[in-house]
């Protein structure tokens, strides 16, 4: 049954398959139909557009029953592809025969007019058949398989660094706990803590945030990984932009400084960006029709722009001069804000543009102090749209430094005992940066919730499905 | 600096380094000198084998502090690669210029000498320096390309299913609890319930055993689908096969049956395995030839043998008439045990065996039932050496036996509706498995314990690093 052909074949090769019989499997998108014809637009889900099956009453058998059919019923379909030059589709199927799979019904949720995505993630298990859905994770497997090619083309290793850690070791947001005790009855220790000698694994453990620190002993080993993985935020940030739940791309290379990461992050986003453009042009050109006008323009900029660069200090300087009134006042020192980093990357320079060497005091204690003293080389790449898309630094590979900077910031330094002997049994420069997925699929399709990006989204209040 | 040749590449490609001069950057392996010369094997982590360097003292101006470099030091490397056909080695590199980048220390734990893995594990952050490790999880990283490459060139659709989930749906084993409720306080409704209203998603939440049920909706949208991502089992188990978190992979294909299932677990192994043993023939004869005698025959045996098919009634019948004597009793309706299948694989058919048609009490309600109303559509498949690597089934497209199914086993409907619903809107026949992605990686390598094909491994009591 399986060896059915899929539609994308039809599309991509229909050389091979025009004036043949073939059969096809799928789902109806839409029925018309009089007493003597029909038409059904079939899809599969292999690719974005519909096939065009036509039904003719003489021909075909049971007809009378297919005419009849529900939305969203499933059937397979043997019959003769035909080319219609004359007409919107390049080709039809001439149906033969029609087996139903299996019916649908007719308070199927998914009607022909338009739902707004609000509703339809309220059927998240129905939605991914939309149009807009099926694009939007169409296009987010095809960007996955991209960000792999990437890497390892370049012999990079994929490192799967843990989900469950037993610290809190980046401190880069707020944790769930994952625990198998008895939460009716917490035990207890004499002096009224709590007794994680019962749980799972002996002590307190979270849900990772990162998987930098981990990452980064691999790249001791490997000389250049990445991590493609879950990460969780539990706060409780009910936007559109923030999921507790979200997958993170996190390369690090050793023997590199700042430039270095720069440059592997503009290649990566031009070769990701370049491979869905290549892959899924039907897609993007919906997106770009319905989801957002200016998509394509946008992305192919981002491919074909040399990324700028600037340093936060004259950024600011920048964002100083300029006439432009900021919700937030700028002044060195200050985290940016999306407003700040919107109006460089689309009033200034019109293009992407990292920022480097920000004040320590708003960066991870992991990253390299610069011999001022001051800032660290960090780097934030921002893309017009959108704001960051990507936050990276090189990595303090100084042991008494990094002690320094832990010693300042009260972190223990037998929590980090592991990472602190990378520095010591033969530490190089090394550098690293975190790519958020669903943040590059929202960049690639255009869509504005996050929500809309995740098959079954995780958010404060909302774990269904 | 991350412009530097790598040793993978000297060896792939040296014709067209040989006689050149290179700049390679790594960690010191070993180091032997005497007042004159010098031999440094470096390795950088691209490739399993070393790359010879030649210290000679008349020719290198930092010769003596390189002499008393400390084992893992790190440091870059230029000279003249050249051919050394009477040596072990096809070539070495005649430094010309060393710069150290990282002075390891006298104290490095991973010295000459070999220790055991159960030793390697307290060090999880340095292994991936030594040379099983180092195989393993370059391994490890190529077949997981390997499966993404299989499934994405036929047009699967790659599905991140989640991570947290809010219903124990499939039953499939014990589960971790994830909250953001204060342990030391936990909240109560008046009638002494946990009051999950104040949890961060507002009820019960637990990390998934299984992928599967998301999947088929995605499926029904997509026709082929598949999972790649972390599962988890809060089982206290102490074994050296079982892990509170590890990777599986789980397609799942519409418009198929059992039979289409199988093919595809076959394809797959045989591709991935294949993918493997072509990109790293370093790593399997060094496993073959240190870790496990047998492996090379065992894979290639694999990859070329036709897998066999039997029914579980079958499989019963044949292992009661053998003369084995085994630890379990073997008789219709038991499930079957590692002895039996590994006798089975091993003994019988000699090559890797599907069993077909399980009783369904020993399978999970999601199922197809047979027509014989006491087997299900499920397959298991087996390979000597380890017995089942693969467990799948059709599943229950049909509405009224999967809600009977349901019943029997008292799952009640509302905690399904959607799952339900995806039989009522367009149900296809449809199937899949699951392929746990540490078994896989033991069975590729001959490594015998999940704890050594996992970068830092959780189990019961363990989640270091």
């Amino acid at each position: 049954m399986n060896k059915d052909v899929l539609v994308k074949s039809l599309y991509r090769d229909s050389h091979e398959f025009i004036n043949k019989q073939v059969t096809v499997s799928g789902w109806v998108r839409t029925l018309r139909s009089s007493n003597a014809f029909g038409f059904i637009e079939l899809n599969d889900g292999s690719f974005f557009k519909n096939l065009q099956v036509v039904l003719d009453a003489t021909k075909l058998e049971n007809f009378k029953e297919i005419a009849k059919l529900p939305i969203s019923s499933s059937i397979s379909v043997t019959g003769t592809l035909i080319e219609t030059p004359e007409a919107k589709q390049p080709f039809e199927i001439q149906a033969e025969v029609i087996t139903i799979e299996g019916m649908s019904s007719s308070d199927y949720p998914l009607q022909k007019k338009r739902h707004t995505f609000e509703y339809l993630r309220t059927i998240a298990h129905l939605r991914p058949r939309s149009n807009a859905f099926s694009a939007v994770f169409r296009v987010r497997s095809v960007a996955a398989y991209a960000i792999h090619k990437f890497f390892q083309e370049r012999n990079f290793v994929y490192t799967h660094t843990p989900i469950i850690t037993g610290s809190d070791a980046e401190g880069a947001g707020e944790m769930f706990k994952v625990t198998t005790l008895d939460l009716h009855n917490v035990p207890k220790t004499e002096e009224g803590k709590i007794d994680y000698s019962n749980d799972f694994f002996g002590k307190e453990s979270n849900l990772t945030v990162s998987g930098q620190l981990n990452g980064e002993a691999y790249a001791l080993a490997f000389r250049n990984i990445y991590t493609f993985g879950p990460t969780f935020r539990a706060e409780n940030s009910n936007t559109a932009r923030h999921a507790a739940e979200f997958w993170m791309i996190e390369p690090e290379i050793s023997f590199a400084d700042l430039k270095d990461d720069m440059e592997l992050a503009e290649d990566m986003l031009k070769y990701v960006i370049s491979y869905v453009m290549n892959e899924c042009p039907e897609e993007i050109e919906f997106f770009n029709q319905f989801i957002d006008k200016g998509l394509l323009e946008r992305l192919n900029h981002v491919v074909n722009s040399d990324f700028g660069k600037v340093t936060y200090t004259e950024a600011v300087e920048l964002l100083q001069k300029s006439d432009k009134k900021f919700e937030y006042p700028v002044k060195w020192g200050i985290d940016l804000q999306t407003e700040h980093e919107r109006y460089l990357t689309e009033e200034i320079f019109k293009r992407p543009v990292f920022v480097t060497d920000y004040p320590k005091e708003i960066k991870a204690f992991y990253m390299r102090l610069n011999d001022d003293g001051k800032t660290v080389a960090a780097m934030d790449c921002l893309v017009p749209g959108i704001g960051e898309i990507i936050g990276g630094s090189q990595r303090e590979e100084r042991l008494e430094a990094l002690k320094k900077r832990m010693s300042e910031l009260n972190l223990h330094e037998e929590d980090y005992w592991w990472y602190l002997e990378l520095r010591k049994y033969g530490e190089t420069p090394h550098a690293g940066f975190g790519l958020g997925f669903e943040r590059l699929i929202m960049y690639i399709t255009g869509m504005s919730n996050i929500r809309d990006v995740i098959p079954f989204p995780r958010t404060t209040g909302q774990a269904d499905f």
